[in-house]
């Protein structure tokens, strides 16, 4: 139900990025993830509801945790799924993806969930197929249901956005879950500070209406959500920053500096951390910290993603 | 049904090669992926046809697309599905494949799709078994689901085969696609053509009953099917023609070259496709092409014969 | 039911061992498989049992075998199951194990079975985690579930292990199948050999209760089930024994040397078989041979240990 009392229908068959969706949408699909979250809770962790439909894990990068969070969120809907390995391709991206895909949908796939290095490559897609694309991370662009599971996780401790301080600690630059993050913090009412090194934080972010901040220490009191994003220590070489041990000792979430946060800050981080270097063991364990709530989450609102787009009436 | 009007039985526990069947039989398959082919464009596209049982796809060679086309076909009969990767034996490789095969077998896997780089090889395994054996493709034998779904897609559009010119065009010598569809198209009555450069057409195929041409302009105009076989561009070394460019003059299908051919051609590829080489991104993406069709048929083919040799009274 | 009469209940949520498990748990295990393997020799290898729960295939080292059976034995319980694969994974090993699998077991896995390098690390994960645990091998320590496949095939050849001689010749001193053997076989009442080359029996192993020869023909005669090891070739260059000729010489299963043999002796390996080294071809396939009845046990003795770790009552 939207504010106005009226029933909202859903009306995507892609979920591509949390920057076209408006706010309504966004309710309903943590609503939606919400039933489905009990379901994986019960003794029999299934329901029929996609029963006979077809999902496809079409990953161009390589990624278990997410793939294997859609083949258990499509397994417990009912549907049939299917993973791609793309390893070893030897043809042109560009021609592969599109030939690729659209020879998966000639075998009447309901929904492609994609992953790819490229930015922009899953609206490409969406765009010359009729069946359903889930967006699961596209270069540096968005990855919109760890957007939505972020934003399920915060819903779920502190209840409402207005008003909310949700810090995104660290490599904002590479971040497709730092964009995602953006755009629904934003969308549903919280104030969203982006705190980095300065090589690691474009400038021009600001037009999204967000603070930024090279110092940890001075916004950290205020906040309510720390999300930390994961330093990509194979890109260390690039030299964004001197060192992982000066990293850490500016940006890293300690124990010593967790008594400067308010006692109920929520720890978040998309995982998986490289502990001592992001984040330390510490408080990666600790009692702040939602990051296997995150994981959990993430299976309900994958199911609610799925759901709706596949049973989307197509045009 | 048959002619004479009986009702046909099933007999066989495996699908080897074209050749060994019967014009009745092929029929039989055909009606068979009917009735399948109208399950996928279902809103729940399953049947429980072979709940319970088990298939195996054993793949010593990789593909993808055939692959999940039989791992869709058995998950759309509600069969349970196990996929085998062989890469990394390290064992000689004849003694494996048995030792392979009848330990998979001893877990009581009703039926193996088995895709080999040796001829012959799902042959010798069928013998040694008492599951059923799917050829997914034997070294340069036979693809014999991949000719049954060519014969599903010309049959679909053309209604007959009786006085139907074919032409297969390119390299017929590697090709056990080539091969299961010369014994599908002259059991059913086509007139098949076979048509590429004389370095990749072996001359004994003549006693097939098809005719040789090494012109393509000059038989293309009485062709109511081109079947385009995929140019290996890995086996470019071996020098079977001077070079890509030079071969796609002479043998690809080009809009220019389309002119030619009769207005309601079917232009036919087992994919993946070479764009540019035997065939141009028009032709294959234009509206004489049923590539894409040819997929879609391939599920409802691939369920018509699994539904076959799985259920059939085993000896 | 135990011998005195009461009904027992299975309390364990995890399966990491022989050792820890006393004969009468033992013994339901295999009187659970007795049902299962029914199961698996219906028309219909299927069984609601598992419906909604979730197992996870955890394998840190590859194995089509193991994995394909648990795999197998999920699905015909009609469980939900997902393949895990780790290789590639470049974090510390240690911290890694802990934190995939938190991971795993944060998308509501019920029960994870896992193969890992180092001896005690189903045990480590056991402890740390709510979701079962099923050891699918671990280092040189255990290998729980074919331990009691071997013991369910022993028990449906001989009926009883009380005064049965079981000898198990070959590599003991790398062996977790022979270490899940010597406990199985000495809590049921067996009297055990070992049998091979001083350099691969480790002394202390006399501890156990079993006995020690380092003559197989001396100790052949006497012997009601021979289970023989795998060598593994890949270890050779530790040199353990001089050459492959000579450990066949003197340790290998020949035609020759079954002559020695009781009539109705078992032969038993857990495969892959290296033939003409451990085993000539000829017995590998005889009639004594139970090699394949292994693999189809292993089917239902995997089913029943998922059946009973996954709906015990979780504390």
């Amino acid at each position: 139900m939207t504010k106005d009392g009226k029933e909202m229908k859903w009306t995507r068959k892609d979920l591509l990025s949390l920057e076209e969706l408006s706010r309504e949408e966004i309710e309903m699909i943590l609503q939606t993830a919400d039933s489905f979250k009990e379901v994986s809770s019960r003794e029999i962790k299934k329901v029929p509801a996609l029963r006979g439909k077809t999902i496809a894990n079409l990953f161009f990068e390589s990624s278990t945790r997410t793939r294997t969070s859609f083949e258990l969120a499509a397994k417990r809907l009912s549907a049939d799924i299917i993973n791609f390995s793309s390893a070893g391709s030897s043809t042109s991206k560009g021609e592969n993806l599109r030939d690729t895909a659209r020879n998966i949908e000639a075998m009447q796939i309901d929904t492609i969930v994609m992953r790819h290095s490229s930015s922009g490559s899953a609206e490409y897609l969406a765009r010359s197929l009729k069946a359903g694309v889930v967006n699961a991370g596209d270069g540096t662009h968005e990855h919109p249901t760890q957007g939505l599971l972020d934003l399920f996780t915060i819903r779920g401790r502190k209840k409402k956005f207005e008003g909310l301080n949700v810090c995104l600690v660290g490599d904002i630059l590479h971040s497709r879950v730092a964009r995602s993050n953006i755009w629904g913090l934003k969308k549903l009412g919280a104030k969203v500070t982006l705190c980095g090194p300065p090589t690691l934080i474009p400038k021009e972010i600001e037009n999204l209406g967000v603070e930024i901040s090279y110092d940890l220490d001075s916004v950290l009191p205020k906040q309510d959500v720390l999300n930390i994003l994961r330093i990509q220590l194979e890109r260390q070489s690039h030299a964004f920053f001197p060192s992982i041990r000066e990293y850490a000792a500016e940006y890293g979430i300690s124990n010593e500096r967790m008594k400067k946060a308010k006692k109920d800050v929520m720890v978040m981080h998309p995982g998986p951390v490289n502990r001592g270097v992001e984040l330390s063991g510490e408080v990666a364990d600790g009692e702040q910290s939602v990051i296997l709530e995150q994981v959990t989450n993430g299976v309900a609102v994958r199911m609610a993603v799925l759901f709706l787009t596949t049973l989307v009436e197509r045009g």
